[in-house]
């Protein structure tokens, strides 16, 4: 049995994956799918995501990004659940000569890299997007670029394992249990009253019990550095959805907008999702009236007809980060593996994630192997 | 019998005040104390709120603001509750030197009316308020206005009028119910599935049927043009409540910040109102992304540091508004009375209104004759 700590988007895939291949496992999380996975966007755009001095990160997340056309299809028909997958590109724009140099750094790198892009005067950008702002003097297409609304694409999962008889344990997981330096299992909070434990079947034990299991993988996001020791560090990020009587975009929109990157997502339902800030505050999730101000100052920027949209949702998530930007995937010690720290990717990431952790990508699990931070202190492979 | 249409604070009020004098009251609203009620902020603000062309509303207003120390302490009393009612004043602050002619004038009528008013420079209203910003040039403090939490003056209401018995029906009014040109009742539509109905008792009769009684005082709000015919329109509100550790400020403050009214009002538990767009849009109460940043933008440019507070609530809600400005309340014909129209003031207005009722302030009540919008067509007194 393989226990799963953490219901996101990570946890869930890899539940999902382990389980096609065979595995036994179960899912252990207090509330699924109502971290980051909820609070993100679901762009599926490495280039433009990454400065070009980020290269590993640039690697890993075209190969995550090139997972997700078969991922999405294997899911949507294993759920029966449609999750909102497009591939119609990211617009980069630019209103200013700095930008526009910026822009065109971006395009030289995308055609480097051989990835498809195109060169957009202020023009041609209304003319494919005609909702931007006149001040947009130019932009770059990113065509190869997708997205996705996370917030189906854990529905998905979670109903995929719940057609698989996969258990889902709904409490909290306050330690790893050890026997040496073995990881043998989770030690769990007690149930919160009332709650109903979903512990599977007889072998659940008693509240405040531990669940034994031959490997645990933890994708618990930004409390991950809680249960291991390890530098994952929560980033605040304060996201918006405003809704539209018909959509008012056709793909997905980003620009820097006062020194601060803003994006807006559109959603095949008429949502937008404006996101998103970068706050380094610990595990705080509030909406701030200065966070809500930013994105709603950018957003008229780029696009001023959001102003006669609805407010939807306002919530906000928190990014896993680690030190070097670039996740922890793969084992940490006898029984345990890590699938956590994805930080602004995670659903960018997830299929490849699972792909990882099957063994597969040597030369991109080597950029990712957690070993990277490992101390004389903690346990060894 | 009177039926009271309309459970906001001036249908809770004025079958208070008639249950209190002895008379059968039953209140009708589908969903009381969610209206308007609930989304004004409660300023008790007489003078700043008018031009000082409208001295009839005024005179309503400053007649409204006395009754309001009574009427809050018997409140307070009769249900166990407390209103927040505070009395430090308002603070009006001007930013540049047409601000600063038009806070004279300001000052200059509140001193002909009598009404204490202290001037101050930029430096003393940030002695007062040391959260002010730097750019604010001076302002004038109305030290007669006070505040309260509508929120609690509606939910007190509620309680009071529990504790007296008196029957709350949860049922949309459809119309009036005539005998010739006398008005005999209300027609109630069909009840929600799964609602109570909340009809007292064996009189109830079946779904969609007819409440009869000696008078219906018609306290409906935005909605009360629709069963009248009388030219009351709604204007659209939108409001935002942050939460603040401690309290950001001491009293009142407001505003003209890019040519629009801004206000911030504190509550003693760290609740800081901020208000509110006013918008002609029929009756649409959606949040939009537009009416939000204007009550952020403003806001910050008053008091910078609401940027770190949290957002705890954002609502519309619809103001009742007749062409003169000034409140519907008296008779209207055989067996109906009108407490309706108030615009920004029906937390203000709400004491006063029943007072009106009750045949007191003979001078105050022919200004808020609804005769005055009487036509042919209609039913005479």
């Amino acid at each position: 049995m393989d226990l799963i700590v953490g219901g996101g988007v990570v946890g869930l895939s890899v539940a999902w994956r382990l389980g096609r291949s065979g595995a036994k496992v179960t899912v252990i999380d207090p509330a699924p799918a109502s971290g980051a996975s909820h609070a993100a966007a679901g762009m599926l755009a490495p280039v433009s995501e990454v400065s070009y001095t980020e290269e590993p990160l640039l690697r890993l997340g075209l190969a995550g990004l090139s997972r997700w056309p078969a991922f999405a299809a294997e899911l949507e028909a294993d759920s029966g659940l449609a999750l909102d997958y497009r591939t119609q590109g990211t617009l980069d724009l630019a209103f200013g000569g700095d930008d526009m140099a910026a822009l065109e750094e971006l395009a030289a790198f995308m055609d480097k890299l051989g990835l498809p892009v195109r060169r957009l005067t202020g023009r041609e950008c209304r003319r494919l997007e005609p909702m931007l702002a006149p001040s947009v003097r130019g932009g770059v297409l990113a065509e190869g670029d997708a997205w996705v609304d996370p917030r189906r694409v854990t529905a998905a999962l979670l109903a995929a394992l719940e057609r698989a008889g996969v258990p889902l344990v709904r409490r909290r997981v306050t330690e790893l249990v050890r026997d040496g330096s073995a990881v043998v299992g989770v030690r769990l909070a007690p149930p919160s009253p009332g709650a109903s434990t979903g512990l599977p079947g007889p072998s659940a034990g008693s509240p405040g019990d531990v669940l034994l299991g031959e490997r645990v993988v933890l994708a618990a996001g930004a409390w991950s550095g809680e249960l291991t020791g390890l530098p994952v560090r929560p980033v605040k990020g304060q996201i918006m959805r405003l809704r539209s009587p018909s959509p008012l975009l056709g793909r997905c929109v980003r620009g820097m907008v006062h020194g601060s990157p803003i994006y807006l997502v559109p959603r095949g339902d008429g949502e937008l999702v404006v996101g998103a800030t970068q706050e380094e505050l610990g595990f705080d999730t509030s909406v701030t009236a200065g966070g809500l101000y930013e994105l709603l100052r950018d957003a008229r920027e780029l696009v001023p007809g959001v102003t006669e949209l609805q407010v939807a949702d306002i919530v906000a998530g928190l990014r896993p980060c680690t030190p070097d930007n670039l996740p922890l995937i793969g084992p940490y010690g006898p029984g345990l593996a890590l699938a956590t720290g994805h930080h602004r990717a995670g659903v960018l990431l997830a299929p490849l994630t699972t792909a990882l952790l099957h063994g597969e990508e040597g030369e991109l699990a080597a950029l990712c192997s957690p070993q990277r931070f490992q101390t004389a202190g903690q346990g060894s492979i």
